[in-house]
């Protein structure tokens, strides 16, 4: 029986769980952790996980896969509390948004032994907690994986593994490069659409403009409703590569500006580019992604769920323990 | 029999046509015209209305209703095609985006002797044209209604009827500030989308960036997609506007630029309350809408649907302009 716990039971720790559980996975016991009792109770009422442990140094023993799924800036806490009682050769993987500060805690707080892996699926919701959760969220999203140095290749492809079971499509980068392009695509719209909220609803006007708001607004300000906690963790420990598109983006709306005041065919031909560009991402998207993106991966997708992920975790990272003490003995230390 | 007509077929104009007919409006004729032979192929297919004819000079004849449902900037021609053509004392109104140089147009090319009342439902999609359209487009969105200076009260409560059938809300505003109010609810986050888009597509890392897109990118970018009709005509009229607002979000950004560099969590403060209004204003679009707003209006709602489509519009007409002869008949002009 393996053992895979999940620290953190909200929207994507919750979602990780059923979507494990959909995918039928088998021989593994789901363990879930989380301070707040009304997230433990929903969590199993969901069916996220099999049982729930109280405290994380407790719930880790055992384990051959932890994930933190955490808000980011509770991490290095998480990882603390964790480290005395992380089993030797196991596997620790995270979900924060932004991953170069995560992986300086991991190298800084968690034991040699054990191999961390980051990662961040690409996948949220306006709902926020397990009250959003579903086994459906990361179909099709990519989900980024940034291993440490010191990560085992095994380790590597349980959380491949991982991601593919829950239908996520595994995407290999490196952390600063992952969190420069993060902010440029998920972080900069976050402010842009919280900066609309700001202007639109501090205006005077707030009241008459309500009323002719409609989906497009809706749409554009979805992002400012997201979970504060998400904003907070990812202002923190992205802020260079925030304010290196904050810049950008003001940049193009000068520009932009320009035209609208001085030539208002040159506005429509940007607006016409846009469209075009825009609509050639959505041709590209309807292409199943995963085929296309698989080719990078260590091995073939298909099989990876049964070898990873039904009962064999433990098996495997022993094989890896055993293969490393035979050439350990075959090159001894000195 | 009532006879109103539609000229322009596309997504609003076939929506408006599918809304009057699942209202079940009776005794009245619905005629379709556009220049596009598909449009109109796909408007009967689609049951939008009971038959089209090729010209809208010939289409107005004995009309009591003509909805100018074309790209605003085709409206001109439109108004002069049809302008010999008009019943005395019928009723005519748009559909753009924007209201004050439609009224300028309708006054100078439509006879006085008709009604022209400016009408804006706050509708759109991302499917532009009658491929899009659909019965519930209007459902509990807001209609905004800009009477001209010389439109009979019967011409604004028929207009009133008619966004009330369609399930919309109606809101009374005059032209001016219609058009400031959308440049900033409506045509502000067009451009913010598609500025969004083109810096991230122009991108040298654009194949990266596209790989991390999720349902975040997805949304903010989905003005991006607009009609470029659409974003011809609003930018052609309502420059000022757009501007305007246009600057008051790049000082906001300014403002979150300096936060982000300077103090994370004044920042945080201002997500923080961002995230607060908008929940705020979802909260409030829960309540039925049109209770809230329909007090303002000239008659109760309920019974508009009957008393103004429902083929008695031909008879409410001759009853005004019975009205006007007796009024005229008592105080003859000089």
């Amino acid at each position: 029986m393996d053992r895979i716990v999940i620290i953190g039971l909200g929207l994507i720790g919750g979602s990780l769980g059923m979507a494990l559980k959909a995918a039928g996975i088998k021989n593994t016991e789901l363990v879930g952790v989380d301070l707040e009792r009304d997230a433990v109770g929903a969590a199993k009422k969901k069916g996220a996980v099999d049982v729930t442990v109280r405290l994380a140094s407790e719930a880790v023993r055992g384990a051959q896969l932890i994930i933190v799924a955490t808000p980011i800036l509770a991490m290095p806490e998480v990882f603390k509390e964790i480290a005395p009682h992380l089993p030797e050769g196991c596997i620790v993987t995270d979900t924060g948004s932004t991953k170069q500060q995560v992986l300086r805690w991991a190298e800084e707080l968690l034991p040699s032994n054990v191999s961390f892996i980051g990662g961040h699926p690409m996948a949220g919701k306006e709902v926020p907690g397990i009250g959003g959760a579903s086994a459906s969220l990361f179909q099709r999203a990519t989900y980024c994986i940034t291993p440490s140095a010191s990560a085992s290749r095994v380790a590597v492809e349980v959380v491949v593994g991982l991601a593919t079971t829950v239908g996520a499509t595994p995407y290999f980068v490196a952390a600063d490069e992952h969190d420069m392009l993060v902010a440029g695509i998920s972080h900069l719209p976050l402010l842009m659409s919280s900066a609309l909220v700001t202007m639109i609803t501090q205006n005077p006007s707030w009241d008459e403009l309500s009323k002719l708001a409609s989906s497009g607004f809706h749409d554009v300000s979805r992002l400012a409703s997201s979970d504060i906690n998400l904003s907070r963790g990812i202002t923190l420990t992205n802020q260079a590569g925030m304010l290196h598109w904050l810049d950008s983006y003001l940049e193009v709306l000068r520009d932009y500006r320009r035209a609208l005041a001085e030539n208002a065919e040159a506005l429509l031909e940007k607006l016409s580019s846009a469209r075009d560009a825009r609509d050639q991402w959505l041709l590209h998207l309807s292409e199943p992604q995963r085929d296309r993106l698989f080719q990078d991966l260590p091995t073939a997708g298909e099989q990876m769920m049964e070898m990873f992920m039904g009962g064999r975790l433990a098996q495997l990272l022993r094989q890896q323990e055993d293969t490393l003490k035979e050439i350990e003995s075959k090159h001894p230390r000195r």
